[in-house]
């Protein structure tokens, strides 16, 4: 029989519960000779995986990054984001994903506020160095995933796993901090949302658990993996020991392309990307047949296409993901089987669904009192994926966290059934006359009209009534806009007070973020800062 | 260049994460009008159940428990069960869930080994007060939850949580301690395997990810729920806003009749009670049209019975956990995809699967070191499942949990696609009708008849328990075994599921090891491999 050697239980040995390293460690073990990822013609199993990371974790240590360093990535999708993430943790560091869309003063910026050491940036992004490099005097090492090595630069290259010595797992897990997100700061510059272990561990459970996840899943990563809706699939996958299969940037054609060859059957994308693929001219629901779950969300779903995905595509069960990087990210979903297109059920299609396993909900009016059920409030969030705060800022942390609750800034209500729907963000509300109107729902409204083909919704300012409720329509292609007949269309639809009392047309696509959203501060200035007011 | 974040949340509010109460609290905020539980003809709905479980926290508060304080329970399945288990943690209390086989000294010890202050007990239990009073000083308040009140234990009726004044939650969590679970000592007595919040919480929800269960299960508590294996669905449950049917005690006619008139589509079994229940005359596949999930373990499931069931039950999605107290309990899990009975892919069957999701599972040998893939050695497995350790036993403790890792005690090899064969269940342990039964707790009781000179306890194969407890004694100088009489002193001492069924006696030393320990594995050759079986 096996001998038992007596050595005592340490209280660190908790501590190391709650391992982002946990999920790579247990797949290379459970499934070693299973396809971990495909990105483009480069296949690597689990045991691949494990043994790659583990030689990048000990050149990263040969590079100097120490327990608790900032590891900074600029990167498109692809194997190598997945390598670096585990990687980093492996050896002790806190990853911090860059948006691959910011100028080279946000990025400095970034880099600056949380003092990177270390930075790995892609090839489209190599002419942006120079800045980085003159502005960021943290920064020890850059190495390009990518392009030409320069004097300051040193290349990415199967040199650097190569010949990395394999570490040991640094143990890092629980309230240690594992990833710094920055969000897009409305006082001008980004905030850095820390997450520890504990948080990014448990969001990967639960969505697992939400959207079934398991080792059959193969996971696209079309939308950009610096976000944490993607990001997320990254330990998901890993603690289920699915697949990753990659496309460097969102295309149409290249996600469809992907899915028919890797037979994806699982990805995440926020509404725009779904809908530049429904009306791709190359779009033929046959391409997606492998496909099995489609998780939207980070932005509002416009209705009409929702409608046009379920139909067009039944063999996919859609999730609606609500949340918010500072819960890591997930807050409420709303599963397949509330995807109802008619009867008294397809309301729901409009909420966000029920708080997620885990994840408590509760609306508050302004003095922090839960609501009644049906009236509008704050959303507030607690779970084991919140946020340990703000990076260097302790006035936003104690503005957003509150005795252990997120406080969103979205305004929502709960339905009798326990449905979450998000009304607006406070920020976007419109105060007419007294009144207060959501612009989503309005933009709700409006989407479904036939010759719509995106619109926002801002107040603008009014002498009568303060602001005034006034719309801005990109057409459907071929289609030219009404505003009698769209008036109209809103009036059987919403309340008088809520209906655009001015429309402009816009042929221009909206300006958006990083995530998709539309960015509404850009659209309210040409109104608010011309001195322009609504026509009454 | 390590800087530290400037704004940590405060200590306290990542202690309100990973808490029991919080699976109530979201269930009834979610689902308030949905029903919870089901009870014989008595039916609550989840915003009920969060209404008697506030109140009945409140007169345990009343009734003097403080945090931390243990609430045993003695007990038959029932949704009081589970109004105590939340109204426990509800007002801070641990619970220590009681076997209800035990024999009133076997209680007793349990009692006061956790220095109980408060017990409840069901009516068939009320003849054993008398002694578990007398013997244990700790108990301050006796509550029956049925039969008649007398001077020493007040009734539980509805008044009780009538009376109570609704309490805050008293937000224990993470590594709190949340209930004491007892198991058969090998010392002769059963140990408090001690599991926080934390490691219930994590297990509930990877329970919820395997088994892929929802606000549309409906959960059947045949299985007794002191046992963890059916314990852990109180939770599960509630995390995911399902109902709860209980019956009393398992039956193969109560069973099928409550799947039929209730929907019931989810339950776990111990492999005995699946097969009474194909085996019942009354069984007719179709009253279980409801069933969509199974889940076995507890002990070895023999490979014709599920075949049996797989073959009968169509339908039903089968799946074997296999996993122990100390780790809350899942270690692995077989899914149905697994379940295969022709090909190469049918010898999974006789496996007990992959590591669950977030637990790690590494076979050592006697060194403690990793064994190569393939080659039997100890299954050691660490998850935030993990256990404290054992209540007032820090020897026990440190030879059971090592450097975060449980040693289970169980020989095992992982194959080449993962799954974990359990080979040899701790050599000592019989597995008897679902009931673990340690052999040295049988031969402690024995060995005190006057008679017994030497005994050796082992499981010989049983058609109807799986395994049956045998004993062979080697009779004292001068004396002769009559079975009559050990038996019998045995029922005074132990549980009746412990007792020997059957005894053989040797007139020739047991054959010892090296280190002077009976060789077991040799005595039990000569009723294994000879095909023999108990008599029933």
């Amino acid at each position: 029989m096996l001998s038992r050697p007596s050595t005592p239980a340490r209280n660190e040995d908790r501590e190391q519960l709650m391992r982002l390293t946990q999920a790579l460690t247990s797949a290379a073990d459970t499934f070693p000779g299973r396809t971990a990822s495909i990105d483009g013609t480069i296949t690597r199993t689990w045991i691949e995986r494990h043994e790659r990371v583990t030689r990048l974790a000990g050149a990263l240590r040969d590079l100097g990054t120490a327990a608790g360093d900032r590891v900074a990535i600029l990167a498109h999708n692809g194997d190598r984001y997945t390598e670096l993430l585990f990687a980093t943790w492996w050896a002790g560091g806190t990853v911090v994903p860059l948006n691959t869309r910011w100028s080279a003063a946000e990025l400095a910026h970034t880099l600056e506020d949380c003092s990177a050491r270390i930075l790995f940036v892609d090839a489209p992004f190599l002419p942006m160095l120079g800045e980085l490099r003159a502005r960021v005097r943290s920064i020890e090492t850059i190495v390009c995933l990518g392009g030409k090595a320069s004097a300051d630069a040193r290349l990415f290259t199967e040199d650097l796993i190569a010949g990395g010595q394999p570490c040991a797992d640094a143990m890092r897990s629980g309230e240690d901090l594992a990833g710094l997100f920055y969000t897009g700061g409305t006082t001008g510059f980004p905030k850095g949302v820390m997450l520890p272990h504990r948080a990014l561990w448990y969001n990967a459970l639960a969505i697992a658990k939400e959207m079934g996840l398991d080792s059959r899943t193969v996971w696209l990563h079309a939308a950009p993996m610096f976000h944490l809706a993607d990001f997320a699939a990254n330990t998901s996958i890993a603690l289920v020991g699915g697949r990753h299969v990659y496309i460097p940037a969102f295309d149409p054609e290249a996600a469809l392309q992907a899915i028919e060859a890797h037979a994806v059957n699982s990805t995440i994308l926020v509404p725009t990307m779904l809908g530049r693929i429904l009306d791709h001219p190359a779009f033929d629901a046959a391409r997606t047949r492998s496909m099995r779950r489609l998780l939207y969300g980070a932005s509002p779903m416009p209705e009409g296409l929702l409608r046009q995905a379920l139909r067009e595509m039944p063999h996919v069960r859609f999730f609606q993901g609500y949340g918010q990087t500072e819960m890591a990210p997930g807050i409420t979903i709303l599963p397949p089987e509330d995807h109802v297109l008619e009867g008294p059920s397809s309301v729901r299609l409009r909420s966000a669904g029920v708080p997620t396993i885990g994840c408590e909900v509760k609306i508050i009016d302004e003095q922090g009192r839960k609501v009644a059920r049906g009236t509008i409030g704050e959303i507030t969030a607690r779970s084991p994926g919140v946020m340990l705060g703000y990076w260097n800022q302790p006035e936003q942390t104690k503005t957003s966290l509150r005795d252990g609750w997120v406080h969103t800034g979205d305004c929502g209500f709960q339905d009798e059934d326990g449905f979450i729907y998000v009304v607006d963000r406070l920020k976007d509300m419109i105060v007419s006359g007294g009144e207060n109107v959501f612009s989503a729902e309005v933009e709700s409204a409006l989407s479904t009209h036939p010759d719509v083909g995106a619109v926002a919704v801002i107040g603008i300012p009014c002498k009568t009534w303060g602001e005034a409720v006034h719309a801005i329509i990109v057409p459907k292609p071929g289609a030219s806009i009404d505003d009698a007949s769209i008036i109209e269309h809103c009036r059987k639809r919403i309340a008088g007070y809520k209906c655009p009392r001015s429309i402009s047309v816009s042929t221009e696509p909206f300006p958006l973020s990083s995530a998709g959203k539309v960015l509404k501060r850009e659209l309210r200035a040409a109104f608010w800062e011309g001195g322009s007011c609504c026509v009454q």
